[in-house]
């Protein structure tokens, strides 16, 4: 039995999408779920399901952070908050992840505080494969770490390098770093100076990948700066929606509707990776810690909770941990 | 009568498709054409055309730089490029603008040195609209400064709304800042630098807006460092023909292929407005220099020389110059 707590107050939908998500989880019968959140509101929505035989524990918190705290603050302010509840159990070695709908900053703020950073991580990274077309290219940041020192990139390539083995059993995966040029010195300075150390890194690097390219999906593990692979993410989203809405005008009564909703479905999943899968796991923290989608429902609180599952059962923390530790000492980075 | 300096040896197509081009161009009646490049080379393409009564005057140049080269390099090698000589007219007061479809390097290298650049621009900025979707939208820069202070990022601002007056005629074009959130604040540093100057500029600075809102064309102008607007280009371009090739593949045999060839060459062309337009103005140097598509066959190269024309036209060298030390003393900025 994998043990995880879930933060029952964060999220569009909480808490009743998501105690009923939990529900949903435990009824698989491999994970126990320790509920986290307002005792009152846990015991009304619980009272609308049948309990009696499943591995479900509430675990009393107050209060919740939300999307318009500030996350540094807010966690001083409400330090039994149920996000930073549900992160303390997995400190505590009580719970082996934890999963929230809530705030990302939040989140963020919490695992980093609570559970500690690895080696050469100054925030959390989020990433995995953004772009649809390109199914098992992971894009490593997507939007947590904006201003990047090489270094940073660094081990964001080795955390690529671990999901790539570890998800889609690539043996070496390959590495390249987002930039505008192909050739090897062609970027700014951050990608210059990080091409260096990609270099000596002793990872599978293969050079810069440029963005028309990496679409293509050819290299497994792109690694970018937050803030750009955030630009990344968003603008494959807009280019879209609005091919999306480009294909549906023009094919209006040229086709049986039917066969132009499912070519569009397919067109908006291709380019919005994100909203249809939603959230994914804190990367480089010392625990696991699972953000799902503040929009989703019950559907995708039970597939955060799955991940997180597949994150613990892994090993991901102590393997991660350990090649952080390798890459940087061979790359000759100290701090 | 424009008199503009065409540079006959640089592009993929150069000299036989640039001739071609220029001798188009010299037909309009409205534009006089200094050619330049190696005699032998000038003298056997223009014996294929007969020129008798066309405002063409062959200039006389040795040898080229190309793509290859390492322009800084390149220009003390080789002073008498055509690329170097062309744009020596427009310095000399003897053309009103230049035109190469050679490297863009060479190009930029060459009006910086030769032409000088304007208040505040340490390399002359790419830009105008890349995305077809937003086809009145301006990203500036798109690709020549990657490493850019705040102060080029508001200088960009200053580029981009005298874009959108001269070719648009917005009155008081409204400015965005690229970033990953919309709230003030949200972004790089970079980005929170830059939203203070923008804020005392004086320009019509509406805040920031998020790559795929970007794409829905409301603001005039976005404002991006270098290398995330040449990213923003790029992932376009390949978003866009993933886009097509699905649509293509799932069409076929549904439609004629006539239809699916039209509602694909749409999408392509509006993801791939480069590709098909080719070029733009260097921005941010003291004279007029455009560069065309290195793809371009001769109706590119009349188009690139037409571009030049316009800018002549509409004092865009000085109205920018002026514009640039008032927004920029506005904004307190002093380097």
């Amino acid at each position: 039995m994998v043990r995880i707590a879930v933060d029952a107050m964060g999220g569009d939908h909480a808490p009743t999408e998501v105690v009923a998500g939990a529900i949903e989880a435990a009824k698989q019968g491999d994970v126990q779920i320790g509920l986290v959140g307002d005792p009152q509101v846990l015991q009304a929505e619980l009272a609308k399901h049948d309990i009696s035989r499943l591995p479900i524990m509430p675990v009393p918190s107050e209060g919740v952070i939300s999307e318009g705290d500030q996350p540094a603050l807010a966690l001083r302010q409400k330090p039994k908050a149920s996000i930073v509840v549900a992160t303390g159990l997995v400190k505590k070695g009580m719970a082996d992840g934890a999963v929230t709908m809530g705030s990302t900053g939040a989140a963020m703020a919490t695992a980093a505080v609570v559970l500690g950073l690895m080696d050469g991580i100054s925030r959390p990274a989020l990433g995995g494969p953004v772009i649809g077309f390109a199914p098992r290219t992971s894009i490593i940041d997507v939007g947590t770490n904006v201003d990047c020192r090489p270094s940073q990139l660094l081990s964001f390539a080795v955390i690529g390098d671990m999901w790539a083995r570890v998800f889609w059993n690539i043996e070496n995966p390959t590495i390249g770093l987002l930039s505008v040029g192909a050739e090897f010195g062609k970027g700014n300075r951050q990608v210059r100076e990080t091409s260096e150390l990609l270099t000596k890194s002793g990872l599978n690097f293969v050079g810069n990948v440029e963005p028309n390219e990496m679409v293509k999906g050819d290299v497994d593990v792109v690694v970018a700066d937050g803030f750009v692979g955030n630009v990344v993410m968003k603008l494959t989203e807009g280019i879209g929606q609005a091919s999306v809405d480009l294909v549906r005008e023009r094919l209006a009564g040229a086709l049986p509707e039917g066969d132009i909703e499912s070519l569009t479905q397919e067109l908006f999943e291709k380019t919005n990776v994100v909203n249809t899968h939603g959230g994914g796991p804190l990367l480089g923290v010392k625990g696991v810690s699972v953000i799902g989608h503040g929009r989703g429902e019950r559907e995708e609180v039970k597939r955060a909770i799955e991940q997180a599952k597949i994150w613990h059962r892994l090993g991901i923390v102590p393997k991660l941990g350990e090649a952080l530790t390798e890459v940087r000492s061979r790359a000759g980075v100290e701090e």
